[in-house]
Order: structure tokens, then sequence, then C-alpha cells
């Protein structure tokens, strides 16, 4: 328990706030640095602890612009949401405080609670382990989480209900439980003991003692800069190439052939896309001209503009290098979301970013996992994951490269980041090698597809999204 | 009529899409050049017309990935949320083209339909004239509004109706109406004939002509890649500096006076916050160290932190720089927020752009007119602008920022910047002027207030607010 190794004792307030504001201003300053990073406080608790009460008094002796709050109603877990989903957005750049009023817990507690057949141990356990992992793979990614849980006795709780002030009383529903019976008190006290031992659990019955725990508390969290990992100890195992990158296979398919096939998958396609009960994620990645663009063209041939939505990414941006690197594609992925197209992925860690050592090798080497677990929670809450690389010849690409420059209307496609990449050649197929090894999963298996050949190229495509979607 | 001036004739497809693509590269290229822009397609008219065939046709013409699409609801016009909000964080960047389905007109038309006392044509004629004058600001920031009305008459309509694909069905509650009842359909084209004569209408009795003449239009609007008016050529009028900026009031306030005042005042203050029934913005402008922060800190003292949002506002990001200067704030003011306070605010545009050069003269000096607008519209739709100018004497300011680097919790507020800008006084002296004499409206206007006493300064804050809050 993490109060048990921390010393606490009542401070004089003027010197507990001056601690604070520079331990505040130093995190803000951190921004950028090899020690920077973000903070996000879960807060938690019984009702009229006085969670709002604490974080209250903790903006008034920080500097509050710096500090921000975010309070949402409960989010029950429902089938196409991942817990992470509704708070992604509001993840916190290198530098940032943000306090999570409802967050993760308190929406798997509300669930616990709510549903008509409620939550077995076991299935509690597994998201309470998924949370952690999660919240690892933030602090990995320079987001630390603190969690408070503002924890009061029955009996006190019952009294401050019986002397609860009118114009408070708004605060009191923010989880729709009835705070009055004891019950379900009680199992709630139960679910919250099945939560990891990292929660920092404050006694709430003196006021003072709770709001200066709390400050304190976030002051020693503050102050923790630690350098972040960029190096690693072990030997690279490299995965070798598979023959399907080194030698794409040259199969050409006819023209008439592709036509008739074209027409008769694509309608086939567009059905399934529409009637599969669940999202659809389907990501591009591959060489420079192998045919990303004539590939989803096809794909969205028979559906409605309307219906779909195609993310193309290209480098991130500077308020997102702020952030962890998939957080600008957890913000992308939107449950309301049925069919999502992406031209090149999250995938550009283990891709670009390794070759061009944007990533540090800690930092694409543990990449991997955390793509593995973002795709498996997107899988188990009802989104298909279609990954596509498409291959092709380092002699094809050349040919093509060429035609596009002696195209006008092609021109634009090409610039000299293409043939730099292309000088790349060898280091992208090791590390696709690697990424197909390590990101291979039964959930969210990798097709390779040949596209020295567009038109068999195309087919190979809606032939292997057919094989993924529910069809009648 | 924009029809009438441009000539028509089927082209060949490959040509066509050839001609789309560059245009479509050619703008993407523009980003960042003095002639870059995006383009917002607002897509309208008549259901069964065929406005979702048309832009797929579009989209196969063009490059689907730089080809947004955006397919709302109708969002009923209601009070508190401004006819731009829904969409405010949608409008694309320089370089990028967005569609949207559902758009302003949509709903206005919907609202006009729905509602149980309809629209008078007053009121319709009023929010298409905001409409018309919101395009302009666009339009004036790099975003080109493109209209296009999809006709059908309505015996083809009833036809079609006839005819209708069970598998297409979905689409045509967009907009909720029964379009077998001609008395509807004939309110709607009367309603859309009071649109401004900048809709481009095409009649969809033939398929191929629709989609031929929406993907020229589309061409002939890419085309247009306009210089960027920077210069002015009138000179500038310089406003008075007034007597509050150039010598602020020293008054000051007893501690003892304060404390009980300030106790009377912040209770009143978060009472009359929660009550009104309209949303709240408070803003700060005012030199650096007047006092910003510990105004506040006061206004909050008794809000609990779930209840207001405080923004922050630095320099704009990249991504922001590429859009409408005031996209930022469109996109920070959320119609369910209840109580926002801005440090820094809009007014940059006027103030240290103005003066720093990062608005050229003709941005900046158009600005009063698109911020008044921007007020506004929301202090038409339910929303409480209060706007603070903190004022200082300079030797006050030098005290100050002497204080902070003195003192060892305050030396982070203090920065190079500070002292830069202390050097432009007096252009800030003038640029404030500026800004009083144009902002200062009935629906948002200014309140100057002496910091160089900060108890009395803070008191003063708390009792303009309550001036402009509805008491009891």
């Amino acid at each position: 328990m993490i109060e048990e190794q921390l010393q606490f004792s009542l401070r004089d307030e003027e010197e507990l706030s001056v601690d604070l504001i520079e331990a505040q201003y130093a995190l803000k300053n951190s921004k950028g640095q090899n020690n920077a990073k973000s903070i996000v406080i879960l807060v938690s608790g019984i009702e009229l602890a006085g969670k709002g009460e604490a974080v209250k008094q903790l903006r008034e002796w920080v500097d509050p612009r710096y500090l921000r709050v975010k309070a949402d109603p409960a989010y029950l877990f429902s089938a196409k949401q991942t817990f992470w989903q509704p708070y992604a957005r509001h993840i916190p750049a290198e530098g940032q405080i943000q306090v999570f009023f409802g967050n993760w817990y308190s929406d798997l507690l509300s669930t616990a609670m709510h549903v008509s057949k409620p939550l077995d141990e076991t299935l509690f356990d597994a998201y309470i382990e998924s949370m952690r992992t999660f919240e690892q793979d933030l602090k990995n990614n320079h987001v630390d989480v603190i969690k408070v849980w503002f924890d009061l006795p029955w009996k006190n709780l019952q009294k401050r209900l019986d002397n609860i002030d009118a114009s408070e009383q708004r605060w009191h529903k923010l989880m729709g439980l009835d705070w009055r019976n004891k019950k379900q008190y009680d199992t709630i006290q139960k679910l919250r003991q099945r939560f990891t031992d990292d929660w920092y659990v404050i006694d709430c019955e003196d006021e003072e003692v709770r709001d200066q725990q709390f400050a304190q508390y976030i002051l020693h969290a503050l102050k923790q800069l630690p350098k972040h990992k960029t190096t690693v100890r072990t030997k690279w195992k490299q995965a070798p190439v598979p023959e399907s990158l080194l030698n794409p296979s040259t199969d050409e398919m006819k023209n008439d052939d592709y036509k008739a096939e074209l027409k008769k998958l694509s309608k086939k396609v567009s059905d399934a896309l529409r009637n599969d009960p669940r999202n659809i994620v389907v990501t591009f990645e591959g060489m420079d001209a192998a045919g990303k663009g004539g590939a989803i063209k096809r794909i969205v041939k028979n559906l409605d503009p309307r219906e779909y939505e195609i993310h193309t990414i290209a480098a991130p941006e500077q308020y997102e290098l702020r952030r962890p690197y998939q957080w600008r594609f957890w913000t992308k992925i939107q449950p309301e979301e049925k069919i999502s197209i992406f031209d090149r992925t999250w995938y550009g860690r283990v891709l670009v970013e390794r070759i061009e050592g944007f990533a540090k090798p800690a930092e694409w080497q543990r990449a991997y996992d955390e793509i593995n677990r973002f795709e498996k929670d997107l899988s188990d809450n009802q989104t298909v994951l279609i990954k596509f690389w498409l291959a092709i010849s380092k002699d094809e690409q050349e040919a093509r490269f060429k035609a596009r420059e002696e195209t006008p209307h092609k021109r634009f496609k090409i610039t000299p980041d293409d043939w730099r990449n292309r000088g790349h050649w060898d280091d992208y197929l090791n590390a696709a090698a690697d990424m197909f090894e390590r990101t291979n999963t039964e959930y969210a298996p990798w097709h390779i597809i040949s596209t020295n050949d567009k038109y068999s190229a195309r087919i190979q495509v809606l032939k292997a999204i057919l094989k993924q979607l529910k069809v009648d």
C-alpha cells in the first residue's frame, strides 16, 4: 500500500503551496526534455468523502491554469467502446496535469453495479489487469497515472448524508448509486479491494488531513521526473525476411478476368462491410508506390461516401509528438465509425520511426507489445482489424516511380522522400519481417499481398477482407 | 445564379479525373504558400436527387484520401449552440477538402420544418445573412465555402421513391422529412429560394450530367487559388489611449476590508455563475504581471473544480496556424460548458499578433469585425461574455517582474518574453485602445480594471461579473 510508504504530517499551507507551484512549473518546463512527463490523476471513492473539495483545495494551492479537470458521467462499458476510448482525447501532453473525476475505474465500478447481470470476479479482475497494463504503457510513454481513492466509513457517510447542504446535492449522483444502501456500499468496498495496490487510499474523516494528504501525494508524484529509458541492453534478434517480401509474386491477371472478378467481389465486400455487426478497421502499410491508394479505391467502390472514413497518416504534428505515439490513433478510431480505412498506421513506430531513428531502440522494441495490446482491446470490443502489407519488388517500384515522374497528373504523387525511403529498402524489409513475426496475432492477422501485378493485388485484398468478415 | 455563368458540357471522364487530381494536389501543395486555401463543400438538396452518388463519383475521380466526408444527422437549432459550432472542429486546414452532407443550411431547413412554431421569414433570412457573413469570414481566412443544391422536380422524386432499392432506404431519412408530402416539398423549395445566390443548383434528372456538373464545379472551385490580401490602402486611424490605461488608479484597499468584501462577493459570484441560465465566458487580457492568475483564483474560489474550465491560451500550434485564427476558440467554447474562463483570448489577433507582425495589416484590421460577429453569435445563443482588461502602470509592472525574479516559487512565472513585451509597452497601449474602441459592444462590453492595487482589482472584477449576470 502506497500510504504506508509515505510519511505524512500536516505542513504549513504556504510552504506546501510554494512547493507545489515549483514542482508544477518544473513539470511544465520539462516539456521536450529527457525527463518530460505529464500526469493523469484518477480520482475515485465513496460519495461525500470529499474528492471535489480536495481537488478544489489543490487547485487553490497550485497554479490553477495548469491543472485541468474533467468530470464525465459514468460510461457504462459497452460492446464497441474500449475502456480508454472516452478519455483518450484528454490524455495530457508533456508538462500538463489532468484530473479525471470520471475515469475507467469509476466506469468499471458503475458497470459492475449496474448491469442486470453483474460482472463476475474473473471478468472484473481481467479489466483491472487490462487497465494496469494500459497505465504501464502510458507510463512508458511519459504519462504517469496517479490513482487516489477517497474513502469514508459507512457511519460517517450516513452522518454526512444527514447533514447535506441542498446546494451541494447535485454532485452526489455522479455514480448514480444509492449511498443509503448498506449492501451497495459494501459491494463497492469489496470491489475496490480488488484494485491493484498502486492506489493511494485517503481516509477522509478529517477534512484538513484529507486535503493535505492528497496535495502531498500529488507533490510527491510531481517530483518524480525519471530519465526516460531509450537504450536496451540485449541484442535485437532480427527475424528472417519472408520470401513473399524478397520475391513478391509476379503472377499476372488478365484485364477481362479482373473486371469480372472485381465487379462480383466489390459488391460482396460492400455487403459484408455493411452487414458485419462489428466495426471494421482496414489498414495499409507497404513500400511507396505499392498501390495502397488503388486498393482503397476498390474497397470503397460500392460504398456511399457517408459510410466510411479514410485516415491518411502523415508525419505526426508537434502536439501529437508530446503525447504517447499511439495517441493520435487512439483518438482517430471512434466507436461510432463503422468502417475506417487507414492509409499508413500505428506501425509507423516500428517502420519509419525505427529506421529513421525517430524512435529510440527501447521505444520501438517495446512498441510491438503495445500495439498488440491496443489491437487486442479493439478486437475484444467488436472491432475487426484487417491489416495489409503491400509487397512490391524493387525493380517494379523503380518502374512505377519513373512512370509517375513522367505522367503529369501523377507527378505530385512522388516526392524526394520516396527516393530516400527507397535507399533504405533492406532496412524496411527487416523492419517488416520483425513486425510480422511479432504482431501477426490471431485477432489481428497480417495479409501480405504481392502488388507487382496491380489487378491480382486488388482482387486478393478484397478476398482477404471477405475472409475476415462475417459473410452470410 | 452561378450555373448560368459556367459553361457546361460532358467531358471525357479520364481527362476530367486527371484535371481534378492535378487541381487537388495543387491545392494540397499550396499549404503554407501565399495562395493557400482549403475548401468546404456544402451538399444539400432534395432527397434521392443523388447527393451521395455525386460525391461518390467525385471521390472516384479524385484521390479519395484527400477528400474528407462528414455526414451528420440534422442539428436542430437550439438556444445554446451557434449554427457553426457542430461543424467548427471539422473546418479543414489549408490544402484540405471537406464535404459536409449535414451542414448549417440543412440544419436551418430542418429547424424551419420541424419546430412546432415554424421559423418566420424574417428570422429565416437573418440566419441566411449570418451564415453568409460567417462564410465570408471563412473565405477571408483561406477557407472557401462551396454550396451545391441537388434539385429534383416533384414528379421525378415520386418516381424514384416508387423504384427505391430496399438496401438504399436508410439514407432517405437524413432530414427526417416525408418526401411523399407535396406541401412539405413545396415548403422546402420555397425556403431554399431564400438562400443567397452563390449556390450552385444542379438539376438531377440526368445522373451523368449531375455527376459531371458537380465534379466540374468542384474543379472550377479547386482552381481558384487567389493571392491573399495582406496589405491595406487606407491609413489606419489610431484611437486615443484612454486615461485608465495611461494612469491606472492606485487606490489602495485595506487588507481587512478586502477579506470581508471578498468573502461576501465570492459567494455571490459563485451563486450567480451557477444560477444564471446562460453559459458564461469570462476572458482576461492585459499586460504581463497584471494579476490575471490571481483574479481567476478568486472567481473560482467557491466553485467545485468540476463546474468550470480554465483555458490558458499560448502561442498557436502549427495545425492551428493552418486554419482561421479564430478556429482554436470556436472549438474551445463548447455549448455544454457552463462556465469557461480564458486566460488570454482571441484578442491576441489584434494585440500580440498585430504588434509582432504575425498578422498582416489586412488581417488584424478586419479582425475587429470578425471578433464582434463571433461574440454576437455567442451572445445571441445564450452566452454571456465578460471581458476584462487588467491595467497596470509601467512602474508597478517592473516592481512585480523584479519581485518575481527574486522569489523562488515565482521565478518560473517570468520569461524573457515578458521583458520583450515590456519593450513594446506603448504599442500595446495603442493596440488596446483600438481594441476598446472597436469591440466594446453592448452585448460584450469591456471592463478595464486597474490592478496596481491587487486587492481592489480582485474586488472590482467580482463586482463587474455580478453586474453582467442575472442576480436574484
